[in-house]
């Protein structure tokens, strides 16, 4: 159900578009579903602006035509995932250590198109009780850490430096350390956390995407249906 | 002179402070002070908190105990030098490409002292011409240099890469990059500029100081003078 919502996104692909490719199996779907397209010549002229190493690879194997940021600066179309979604179509993202490379990518498309299950609707961002990844420098990390978690003590939040499972740190693509919020109750108000987060000297990016997503395609029990802001 | 200014900012030190130590010829001078007091038992029981390995070596040597902001996140008293110095006490600083460290050791200070030879003086932010530095992610350095330039145009800026002397890019004590924004007029609203650069995706820290220095001392050619907010 997951694909079929994945292709219901890719159906808004149009020869000769820039598109951002998320990151992530659902993604991963999206992208398998363009290099089909373009291999049975449906689609032609498409540049894909990859937002991992991952997904580089994967749309590399496919013959999907790549490029980046730096050459191509102005995206019509990203297709991604996403682990929370709220009633506002705000998201949380990063989860799989990309959020810096996915949210440079996606505030740069024109259209931002995101496809989830119906597990990830949540009734405020942080309610799902899973990880909002914060990326940080190594430098004072924990520093940060008591600071980001005292944002929100209302919220009941623990702050956790992400691991791997070796023990030490988990490093993002761009040598920085993620810090994992996880809340006891929804945050509040998402847009003015964004902002106190991304005030902290040493945060990096943060895992709230607000006013990003044009639409979100939702695999339910029911079938795929469509929100749009 | 510049020593003379030091010692006098040295003066606000007092027994069992926690200071933030600067970084740069004129901070040099402060710490070798603070060094000195320690040593003939004027000072005792001071905490440096170092903003950059180099500060850190000096500081060593003179036997000033030291410790981090994750150790001590609460900083009584930095003392600094400043690339710039606007009439509201606003600074441009990062030249020495320390900006991050600085910033989030002076942003932990209960008071911020700065100190500059009268030339550091400015009727505008990026009014000297020289560098006001962006430290950014390598991964898509080269659009965010284009979107530095452009948030600029009114002001006529040039962003350029910050190279080392054998041509490769200059790499943070983060392991990012800095683009240079040199401008042709003065910003006309730091305040602003300050936020949309921030804003940026891929920027870790920016080199605009505002709101954050508690007193300037200024060496000039009649002796030394003290601004406060």
């Amino acid at each position: 159900l997951k694909r079929l919502a994945a292709v219901r996104a890719v159906e808004q692909v149009q020869s000769g578009m820039v598109l951002g490719l998320g990151t992530g199996s659902t993604a991963a779907f999206a992208v398998a579903e363009i290099g089909a397209l373009l291999a049975n010549g449906k689609l032609s002229g498409i540049v894909g602006v990859p937002t991992s190493k991952r997904t580089f690879e994967q749309a590399m194997s496919l013959g999907i035509p790549l490029s980046t940021l730096d050459d191509h600066p102005v995206i019509d179309l990203a297709i991604d995932g996403a682990d929370e979604v709220d009633p506002d179509l705000n998201l949380v993202k990063g989860r799989g250590g990309a959020l810096l490379r996915e949210k440079m990518v996606e505030a740069a498309s024109g259209k931002f198109v995101v496809v989830v299950d119906e597990t990830k609707l949540v009734t405020g961002l942080g309610g799902s009780g899973l990880a909002m990844p914060v990326e940080v420098v190594q430098f004072c990390w924990k520093y940060n850490q008591v600071r980001l978690q005292g944002l929100f003590n209302e919220e009941g939040c623990e702050a956790k430096l992400r691991l791997n499972e070796d023990g030490k740190p988990y490093v993002t693509d761009n040598s920085n350390y993620i810090v994992d919020l996880y809340f006891k109750t929804p945050i509040k108000d998402a847009l003015g956390a964004g902002k106190e987060i991304a005030a902290l000297e040493g945060v990096v990016e943060h895992g709230l995407f607000l006013n990003m997503a044009s639409s979100v395609i939702i695999a339910g029990s029911d079938g795929v249906s469509v929100k749009t802001k």
